[in-house]
């Protein structure tokens, strides 16, 4: 029997399809629409909605439940089967216990306007943990950049043999690329980090509510004023922190290709403890860099994550969709999975080993070429004069060359200028006022 | 005969095949070319690597030849048949004046670092451009929603009838996004403005070069340092623009999807002057929004340029390669087409016609109903009998509703906060500081 | 601590990572395991690696574990804990079973040509499932385009009233996008249906096994020849079949989208029963298209599908790459996403309810000048002396016009050639050839 | 003074933004238009709205128009300033030649139809010039695989060297590539062959059209019958079209990755002259591939084409929109890219210089580790005794092997199938039916 044969009035299908994972998802963010509520039911106080002691009230239950939100509690948070969301849930425990008062909580607001703050605060502490992630390992790539300077290897354009480089280089400027990515992380997080509670199902209402207030005791920076605004906030902020997110896999992924090219036996610039590749007893030079694979790999789905955002709230017309709900499926995953990444490749560049000179090889002899045609520009040769000579040694078997390089300029292979790349980090970091966000919070729970 | 059974010795494809577009964007990377080549001649004399008479003709010459890259110039720069490229054309401009000294410029550097260079002033400019164009269009959305603050339209949920909403709220929600996607172009602008000039090759050189000072000469706040992350910025630098951009895109396309849907008879919310619109004399109704399906199309499509930089440099190991040539055929145009885009949409929401009265038909009553239930809360009814009162009220007929809303609270009808809007928009144009960037090009070119 | 501080011998975090989810995708393609591996003994008995004792009780027992992986198996198939995955536990049991005999299975292939294979018949058994899903959907489609062919609706271009359109048309283009969707899909089951075993680990091996007979048994329509090929397959096989998803779920998305506008009370084209929508006692006229927008969701997700997988293996060189694992984590719940879409809106449509007499309002009344114009030019009249005439009748209010549309072209209101779209849809279902691999499953668990 | 406070009455600005670079893609497919013309007034005439001179004078008059479409003709076909499209300047043409007769030609059609029609008979002609393309490809690979069956290079898996492989193996890999790139074409194509003619606006008309004539006039293999479906055509096959040109770009991207490895100097294993590659005297080893990094390049933009497409087209509802219009810009050049791609990976391959006696090399040793270990098996000893036996061999430096791989399986070093792999490739050809295709215009032209 076909599904539409059956008689619709019961149909279980119906809601299964409906709810989805969705239930899972709303579990991640029990914590934050206690937050939520502690701070609207405080604000519902101030203007007569809640008298003192229901608000007083709710807050204390809402601190217990927001106890049980831990992943160490004994009893953990969980929603009930018969129970639709985490909104429901939350109601329906305070009213289990407060009884009408319980059921107060929801006046001046809308499940709509609570998503829209969950999701917001759930990526806000997400996008601190991310940023909190690449921290100590900006800080080894910069220790492995300073440990490996004087280590050089070949620099490739067109993957053609080019100049000298080094892993000084090499480790410095997957620092950089962080500093940069750090860029995008701030500016997706000031946009989470805006209010959108009291925007209610996405055009206001006719409660004198204070969102001035919730504001700050949620902790935002500032306010998503305009209500048709805040809703159209949902997909929009979570498309943003997905480019954020896309960045940094993209200096993860590349830097996993790299490391999978210079493990392979014709690069051979780099090895790994046998614990940390995958081998074969009859093939003893083998290593497998599963780990970079897989790296790479999930790197370069989280840079799709953007597009496919994009795909599904493309020329949606303003105002709520249920097409919303999906965007936490692939989104909320992706922080746990680019965190997990991060700590892979510091556990993996930590542990590396870098093969000592290299360029002696006779093979890398060309590399030097364009030293020596510079040594002799310096020496006061003009430019084209000193580029044929070294040609001509070249053709005749005449050339000579020394491997020690002599690169003095910001950063190159002698100096790489890792302090003002960690000036520039430092910034960055500065920048996010982490400290203000969890004050308030604090507050909120006290 | 196949291409390959051709004399490989003159095949002229290969050259076709190579070059492709380049040249016609080379173009307009000009003036930025010159503006690095002065810089570069400066920081060269105080290095020795140039006398002061050589820098001084040269800087003058290139002066000259910033002139010609004008639009109005009345002998504009363009790229002889059989020179290469915008580079060696500048070289070819200078050596034609200045012979041996004309040479002399190009000592350390590499075409490499000096289309980084390029790229990235060149996006400097556009990304200022955009910025500019976007003000006016904010200050308009700002306009017409305190024009049109009284103006209530029906608010929707899944696209079905919810809620009074009003063209106050409609506009000025647009504003508002303009505010979060100026805090991402800003990211953006801030990540390409370092200097990478002197990463040469992708590996700096042994010339003593001062890139601190080529820094400040080209008004970069801050520097590449890492030469091999110079390199590496290529194709990223690109990648966080568009992302920049699409944010942009995605706010006008969804401006244009609700445009659209406004002046379908159905909805029949908005109108336009026939010049704005197509028509038909046996369908005197019809008028048709093109400009806003093109800006939808044009957005949607700008929406997707991320995805392909990120697939055209996925998995490419570091260091240059040929690919990133082509990175500039679809970002260079989509600068154009946004701003157009931006444009177009001022010129039609600058003439729309808003429709008066629209909730007054009674098909829309049922949207003050949350407002009837509110009412009675504030009077002191508990929400849930005062819903049922009206659920009741409703299925008897007796439901009684007044259109006038009253909503109080900060971002909702009666409180649009678009001086906070403009308070915040205003923050972030703030923080760009183009001053410094002019003032250092107004003395570069002095 | 960190990660990295860690003694690195003992990291159970390397292996979580590594092994990640693949562990319960793998135990989706047990049974498809156990076809491989009775094919492959029955091979290996033929070229005298195994008797055809050994044979034949491994095949027996492949029988046994193949009972396991049905869905309603009192010992559900599992993977030990200890067990790295489905090939491994295989094997483990047979050699539990059989001893060494069990361990002899797995000369002459690798792991590599095993999950190749697994995938590609997991693929073709979940085409085929997207094909039998497909086909009542077709049909219920036809059925209500005949049922309602006499129900008017606007027709829109640029989304403004144009001319007449039908529910007749609307019901039979969206069956007759399916034909073409079921000729993608067919050109991806044929890909999907050659066989890779044999490749090994993507070079073949010096066995003298016979990849002809394993393909025969196995009910391949043909070989991927190549063994290099054979592994380039991977992650091919898998962007086709995803393209071939993505036709079919923008079929339903833009299906839903239009379902979703017919059902918004400013159109009111359409109505579902209370039980398939959601509502509220406040507002009587409100009914959320839930099913529509999270079916709409669910296929705009399944488009950025094809883009994921690409954006995952771009630019990885020939040869097996760990990064493909993850291929399967987005791509095999597709399938049952995309069946689930198609019964909903199956169920949804099965219960719609048609608006009679939609075009009888006046204000669609120009839809019909077209219909006047084109009675004119059929009397006898020129075209631009009828649409004239028209105009004139229409700007003096003197325009009649009759609601009756006498279509009669192939494909138009009055003469849908719905039995030609049937019939384009059997002769693309009849080139599957289903039964040719049904028999040879069969003969293979005989 | 901004564009939207000019006098609307007279912006240009509206027309030039709206018509876009429309004009130069309808040049493109003028002769399509032509033959759509052609069938359209041979089969008004069989319903009477064309006497049979009228439609023998306009025919004739097309005839001639068609001639100016050639690239060579003296007087090419172009578009007036004043003139909107392709379809106007032809009706122009039409109407200064034949007067009142011209104006006649468009009865019983809409632009819509007409330029569905031209689009799908452009992308017919184009998808068999990509096959015309693709077909001496294909030969040339399996040529090179025939005359370099025996060189073997090392086969890698996850980077690492893994087995022997030969460029017999690599050649002809590419070649079975190309076989199912070509089924997904043959299902682009026959989706394309259907003809939209008749279609009008999308919702059909009231005049009694032979829509089956002009189907087997144009030589399209069946109709698009509903003409909802006609319409919603538009979109859905340039992504079709786009899938499947994807297809083919990421076997070529893949083939230039290798390509680019093979030939940087780690690998060594091919070659180019000079001519083909771009290098520096300094660097004598330096050989860019700068021509399989844009074929790479371009190939990996056509990959992100479907995306694109899919962004510009996802939730529009049923019916023509403007938006539609971008489409062309970025899919027609895309078939000249992936011709010119294919070319000139056609010359580079034709001209390659394959390394000899690679794995003679020490550092290749253990690629047969496992051919020594499956000799042993074949000799009768267990599989894990024989592997053992191997691995202590390699432990205690006795390890011994031969170069001499001896593998006889299909689709193995030793056992190419290139026939097999011909005559797949052969069917897929067969199965286009170009013939009728060029049949039909023929008699249309005669």
């Amino acid at each position: 029997m076909k599904l539409w044969q059956k008689n619709t009035a019961s149909l279980k299908e119906v809601e299964n399809f409906t709810v989805g994972k969705d239930r899972e998802f709303d579990v991640m963010m029990a914590k934050h629409d206690v937050l939520g509520n502690i701070a609207h039911a405080k604000m519902l106080a101030t203007i007569g909605l809640l008298t003192n002691e229901e608000a007083s009230d709710l807050v204390a239950e809402l601190k217990n439940i927001y106890t049980t939100t831990s992943p160490d509690s004994p009893t953990p948070f969980s929603i009930l089967d018969n129970i639709e969301d985490v909104h429901s849930q939350i109601e329906y425990l305070l009213t289990e216990k407060l009884g009408d008062t319980g059921k107060k909580i929801h006046s001046a607001r809308s499940r709509n306007d609570q998503v829209l703050v969950d999701v917001k605060l759930y990526m806000r502490d997400e996008l601190e943990e991310v940023v909190n992630t690449i921290v100590p390992f900006f800080e080894l790539l910069i220790k492995q950049s300073e440990k490996y300077k004087n280590d050089l290897l070949p620099g490739y354009t067109h993957l053609q043999l080019a100049m000298p480089s080094s892993f000084g280089l090499w480790f410095g400027a997957y620092a950089e690329g962080l500093v940069d990515d750090m860029n995008v992380l701030k500016a997706a997080y000031e946009i989470v980090n805006k209010n959108p509670l009291g925007s209610a199902a996405g055009y206001g209402s006719s409660f004198p509510i204070n969102r001035t207030l919730t504001t700050k005791l949620l902790g935002f920076a500032d306010l998503n004023y305009n209500v048709v605004y805040a809703q159209m906030g949902r997909g929009k902020a979570e498309r943003i922190v997905a480019m954020a997110l896309a960045n940094v896999a993209d200096t993860l992924a590349r830097l996993s290709m790299d490391a999978c090219l210079f493990l392979n036996q014709n690069f051979g610039f780099v090895s790994f403890p046998a614990e940390l590749t995958t081998g074969s007893s009859i093939m003893p030079h083998k290593k497998n860099p599963d780990v970079f694979e897989l790296i790479r790999s999930h790197c370069n789905r989280i840079k799709a994550l953007p597009n496919e955002i994009m795909m599904m709230t493309t020329n949606l017309p303003s105002g709520y969709h249920r097409d919303l709900q999906l965007l936490k499926e692939h989104l909320f995953p992706a922080f746990k999975t680019l965190k997990d990444c991060i700590e892979m490749a510091g556990l993996m560049l930590s542990n590396i080993e870098v093969k000592k000179d290299i360029l002696a090889d006779e093979k890398y002899k060309f590399l030097f070429s364009v030293e020596e045609v510079n040594k002799l520009v310096l020496q006061g040769i003009p430019f084209r004069d000193a580029y044929k000579k070294i040609g001509l040694d070249i053709e005749s078997n005449n050339y000579q060359y020394s491997t020690q390089v002599n690169h003095t300029h910001e950063g190159s292979i002698g100096n790489l200028c890792n302090d003002q790349i960690e000036r520039m980090m430092k910034a960055q970091i500065a920048s996010f006022n982490f400290e203000g966000v969890h004050a308030a919070v604090n507050d909120l729970l006290k």
